[in-house]
């Protein structure tokens, strides 16, 4: 997942919707009691540990710890804290000018934990690591394998589409709408992000979703889309250099392939955040989408599109049942 | 910068190339005398801080203090200290099955310290958060701005490919090829990048460079050289697969533009690999490059090509100072 947006289409458990409630459990003080039964994610970058564990006194019941270091706190008298003689350094390399030390801080030294408990195998697999697989999408590929699949998703109503109708309709969050241009063969709705929180404007996260219906991804994009592209392009430009005071070379506007959901749809957001979908196997980028497009109209229904799958994606399943994803290069 | 083989482009101080030296100074105990001048920047998704200071005894002198979050220790025994009633917990939510809590936990609190001192304007510029900007290069602006720029940086020495000259003519690095094809058109030299151990399969990543000289970057790239990248890519990952076991749905083969430097090279890496430089912004896939060029032997000498660049970059002050970039949407 990468946009809160789209989280409407993928199911969460009832409970995590409820209102905070008063639990009978008394509040953990310590992590007593709790067993280590596997490491199911390790994200050394971020520096995020997500384990499969039991607690004692019911081994018939799983749980899942996230632990993460937090980002340093950069107040000026916890950072001389931190800078002072109460942070014990342990020489590991000296050379000249540069000297590298583990360091015991005596503050800062609190992590975030998370506990799901009890935690069903469904949230076992979801912190699970996942192989990622590059997937080469000719296209036969596309015809044969991804739209017969998205389309029976649709049918069999895994995917479902209902809550973008429901925005475009103005039946719910319409106090949430940026901008809006009516026009139902250009026109689209510009709203935040679900990730961000309307405020930062450096954090700054919109969707732009097409009043258009049924164009599912870039896959079903031709020459005849190029004026729509284009007014989103230069109208959610306009407004959120506007409102929000971002001007267009700090933004980066582009399309997922796989999209997260089948209704087409823009990512603008600022260049500085750091999100994990803006890959280049990920990411298709709003003015090569329109370059392109221009250069050869059918460009998206001949392009091989490279993407990544992970292990447990039903279509990366689908592709290995017809084995003819093992293109020779 | 992101990649170590391309380092030799880059000036380092003589002094850290030095060896391991004797300092008068004592080892360091704490951060005793150290203040905190300033936060040069604070990589909040990697818990990484990058400050300005002084010691008290020198306030003439500058100092860079790294301070880094490490990764958790992933032994069991480490894991389950870590995991016991020794971590005190403090609850920040409860919601039916999941809470959340800041953690202090009793070990695993060191972080990785690095001190540059005395350290120069150089290295403040160095580890100073740089505002990054998004740049429209047309085929214009790469005739006009671009492509003078880097030629000049040629003739200024500024630019420098004598190691990779040294590196196709045998001269240097001879030991660390991992393959080479001497064709003298469609050949190259596959070799680790710096940042690979060379050891773990896992973070594999490999610098293929043509042997043909005078490929500056993939603005060069027409349709008579489909023929070198496809040997390229086909050989490459022939072995990889062969050597080190990882076969080509697991390997990311891409351009950056612009590169760090300018002799063409792909950069082929192990897709788990959590890289800078795969952004879409950044990164060109091979398997694009060459399709792009079947369909369209200029497609590169067309191409509005989208970049990002650093505000420092004397580049983005080449396109500032044409002030031609602010094309219009």
């Amino acid at each position: 997942m990468d946009s809160g947006t789209e989280n409407n289409q993928i199911e969460e458990p009832e409970s995590k919707k409820q209102k905070l409630s008063n639990s009978d459990e008394k509040t953990r003080k310590t992590f007593e009691g709790a067993k280590v039964v596997s490491i199911l994610n390790n994200k050394t970058t971020q520096k995020c540990l997500f384990l499969h564990g039991k607690f004692e006194d019911d081994k018939e019941k799983d749980a899942v710890f996230i632990l993460e270091r937090k980002p340093f706190d950069t107040k000026t008298e916890a950072l001389q804290e931190l800078l002072s003689d109460k942070t014990k350094l342990t020489s590991d390399l000296k050379n000249d000018i540069y000297s590298t030390f583990s360091a015991l801080p005596s503050v800062q030294n609190d992590i975030k934990a998370t506990i799901i408990y009890p935690a069903s195998e469904k949230h076992l697999r979801k912190y699970r690591k996942q192989d990622i697989f590059v997937v080469k999408e000719t296209k036969e590929d596309y015809n044969m394998i991804t739209k017969p699949y998205v389309e029976q998703q649709f049918v069999d109503k895994i995917f479902n589409i209902q809550w973008v109708y429901n925005i475009l309709d103005h039946k719910a969050e319409m106090e949430r709408i940026i901008f809006e241009d009516q026009n139902e063969e250009t026109g689209f709705v510009l709203l935040p992000d679900m990730k961000w929180d309307t405020k930062d404007a450096d954090s700054f996260y919109a969707i732009a979703l097409p009043r258009k219906r049924g164009l599912k991804s870039l896959r079903d994009l031709d020459e005849s889309h190029v004026e729509m592209l284009k007014n989103m392009r230069s109208k959610s430009l306009a407004v959120i250099a506007d409102k929000f005071g971002i001007k267009q070379d700090r933004l980066r506007m582009y399309f997922h392939y796989q999209p997260s959901f089948y209704h087409l749809h823009v990512h603008i957001n600022h260049i500085e955040l750091d999100l994990p979908g803006t890959g280049a196997l990920r990411a298709h980028l709003l003015d090569d989408v329109i370059e392109n497009l221009l250069m050869q109209g059918d460009y998206y229904q001949r392009k091989t599109v490279s993407m990544t799958l992970q292990d447990s994606d039903k279509l990366l399943a689908a592709f290995r049942a017809k084995e003819n994803n093992v293109s020779d290069v």
